[in-house]
């Protein structure tokens, strides 16, 4: 059992006086960022928070879930980290699921308390303004913490089924922090600019490799392509993380301008990027490194190195140092170089399973291989490229959606016999999901209305932007949706 | 356990067109070293050398020594690395000790193979001319490693008893090197000049950083500092590893000259540095780090790091993140900043003790911390400073001579009653080794003849240059001989 220095401690000791986060017009050292850690470890306890429980928190990109997070770490809570964009159903699900003993939430989410409080008698929760306004008790600190323990918990939704705990231990952060500094390099000079949510493990990575590397994060509440051209060169960003839509605004914004030369990666992940886009950024003198990478992952496993930027486009990369992947026709059977097949992952970046599921994670995992769901192949120099998210993920902005659970809701309707859910392409988002209605009746529904009915249980972006009504949805003959044929549909054009 | 891809394997698959070493007037590539390790690998199977044995290595600085490691890590060996300055008599030794099924040597050490096959009947030796005169058979590469397997033993004297082998895994070499990495930081422009011997762990650590970082190495056959200077230049090292003495050969050299801009850091390692020499190279804009490591640590456990390395200048700096140190005043107790007491030390990169030495590990790894042995104390801020490298050791032009050793041998000497060997500065090598002699009449011995006498057992640079001779050595209360005593006794100038 590997332990180590609680990483955040370690680090302030290491270099106390560099920065640690940028944040609106703060800035704050490490040092600066351990002590006040420290004060709210000390404000936890006073509310009854001891180690090894399980702690959930539904905080906005802020300085003060920064804080948070690392006070939890320093107090060794496993935490439970919410997907701001949930329903109070999806919630409540997710709160049960990982047996939380207590919630701390952000003050303009403050109308959910009651409302969970019910659905969980025994759920302890508080607002960050009622953490803060406590006596900050003296703590005993974890000041050694095992790469094996549980760090944090993220869900994700699988093709079938309930959304499941991703548990990601210190352990898969260190190596995956590790792992992409081997890659991209790590300098005195770097500074990660996040703007994706930090409940999401692409910005949760960034605030590990903070801490890890010594090196500044700036971060905003959300995205906004002026703010972050003008913080890239004012806050001398090296490295950004996006997703697709973001860059293709950050593009649009910079007109005819460049970014500035310390500005070295554009971290490129969260699905397939259109070829056009990439095109563009080589064109703008954008360093665009393509990743693929997931929560199981936590963040990359696979990223291009600098000098395959342009020779190898489109390209996702090579798994990064301590990680393998492999593409698989079926299973155990290899596939060709250029051959289409399901690509699986092994390395101690990647998760040990699924929170109370050993047979979601005997499933997922096996002989130490995660399978992904994804689909791509390798080049022949091994290059991975993926084809598609899972045939089933949506993305959209960023967001993962999958389809089983918005049919699973639309199921739940009175007067809908069959559902299936697959992706439209848009120009703002990557893709919308869509559905497609076979009614126990056979009339038409109003959309309106549905979307209403959705909006009660999915959180806004999962809710289907169209509905398409047909007289049957295509199966196999194991009467398996085929949500590829829903696209085909699509792509031809049927419904409009 | 953790498993991994095996290092140069995965280096050459991720980027297979960088150069990984530079010797003399050859630049190989990674995927060419690969290629090279691989026959080599097929040409040690041919002559029995199987996964799990442990295979010794006797072998100078040369680009054939690196396909030769790293084919014995593609068979699943364990490398016993034997020093070259080492007498026939250490040599059979320490082969007994580590049981190998084999050595192999260069073809300058080619003498030695009747007499070590006559004092081990079961050893196979092969000179390298031999080994590469074979054919290649087809070999099963271990594709994968697990961390904790062991890659490579060295050995170390202690200041009581015989050498021991220190067991270092991939896991000891794997960390070293990322802890370095978020130290001293790492790009794609570094390069590490090699001009210490690959068998020892200052240069086994550049040769697995190399394979690691997807860095070039450049490797000497020794140290020579006009073409430090020289290689310096012409292959845009950024990085080196030296030892005092190396550091004023090179400082002298430089004259008015200085380094080019892109040399980031001269790793100064090999025990105390003395404080002009830190302020000429301050003067001379010769980025120094100071370090403090041991074969134990595979390498680097302590390094300053840049920010602090005028500011803290003489000091070790903090441990690397991975790891931990404390000062011990007694067992247990913690001494206070400023105070000063043992070093022990903690970390990933810490062996897991001595090969078939149970005993010797339990003495020196206790509740997970090695005690070194060496004197140091903290700071208030927590950098490290090494007064003394053991209280007894002797560190001359880097290597390590532990008076033990060469007192046992004195003390065989007919005409010996008792013997005490302590190190006298010395301008060119830092320390020189120098004895004691009681006699058993009471008449001096010729030092010419005491010479020839240890040199017949111990590597040259062990055999005492003096040799003085007393009516008594100077012992504590339980007879224990105060090596300290020695020192002060020629501090003094008693003895000239």
């Amino acid at each position: 059992m590997q332990t180590m220095p609680n990483f955040l401690m370690k680090r302030a000791f290491l270099t106390p006086e560099r920065i640690a986060v940028y944040f609106r017009d703060q800035a704050i050292t490490f040092e600066e960022l351990y002590i006040l850690s420290v004060t709210t470890a000390g404000q936890l306890q006073k509310l009854g928070v001891k180690k090894d429980q399980f702690i959930a928190v539904l905080l906005k990109n802020h300085l003060d879930t920064v804080v948070i997070l690392f006070a939890l770490q320093l107090l060794g809570v496993k935490t439970v980290i919410l997907n701001n964009r949930l329903t109070p159903a999806e919630l409540a699900w997710q709160l049960k699921d990982s047996k939380v003993s207590a919630l701390i939430l952000d003050d303009v989410f403050s109308h959910l308390e009651q409302m969970l409080s019910q659905e969980l008698s025994s759920l302890h929760t508080f607002t960050k303004t009622n953490l803060f306004s406590q006596e900050s008790i003296s703590t005993e600190l974890q000041e050694e913490i095992s790469l094996d323990e549980i760090c944090t918990i993220m869900y994700t939704s699988g093709t079938t089924g309930n959304p499941k705990g991703v548990m990601q231990t210190y352990g898969n952060h260190w190596w995956s922090a590790t792992g992409s500094a081997l890659n991209l390099g790590v300098t005195d000079q770097d500074c990660w600019l996040c703007t994706v949510p930090l409940f999401h493990i692409s910005g949760f990575s960034i605030l590990m490799r903070s801490v890890i590397y010594g090196m500044p994060l700036v971060l905003h509440e959300k995205f906004d392509q002026e703010r972050t051209i003008q913080d890239i060169k004012e806050k001398k960003v090296t490295i950004m993380s996006v997703v697709g839509t973001m860059l293709t605004r950050i593009v649009e914004s910079l007109k005819g301008g460049q970014l500035p030369q310390q500005f070295r990666c554009m971290l490129l992940g969260g699905g397939p990027a259109p070829l056009p886009l990439l095109k563009a950024c080589v064109e703008k003198q954008i360093p665009v490194f393509q990743t693929y990478g997931m929560t199981e992952t936590s963040s990359q496993i696979v990223t291009l190195s600098p000098e395959y930027s342009l020779s190898k486009l489109g390209s996702a990369g090579k798994p990064l140092f301590p990680s393998e992947i492999r593409i698989e026709r079926t299973e155990g059977s290899k596939a060709q170089p250029g051959e289409a097949g399901e690509i699986i992952v092994k390395g101690p970046n990647v998760t040990r399973g699924y929170l109370y599921r050993p047979d979601a994670t005997e499933d997922k995992i096996r002989n130490g291989w995660l399978y992904t769901g994804d689909i791509g192949y390798l080049d022949e120099d091994g290059f991975l490229y993926v084809l598609d998210r899972r045939s089933d993920l949506i993305i959209s902005g960023g967001e993962n959606i999958y389809p089983a659970e918005i049919e699973a809701v639309l199921l739940a309707h009175p007067e809908i016999q069959e559902a299936g859910v697959t992706g439209l392409n848009d120009p703002r988002w990557g893709q919308v999901p869509v559905a497609f209605i076979v009614t126990k009746n056979g009339e038409e529904l109003s959309s309106d209305e549905l979307k209403q009915f959705c909006r009660e249980q999915l959180a806004k972006y999962k809710v289907p932007k169209d509905f398409y009504f047909t007289d049957q949805l295509p199966r196999n003959a194991a009467k398996k949706l085929l949500r590829r044929t829903l696209k085909e549909w699509l792509d031809e054009g049927r419904f409009k």
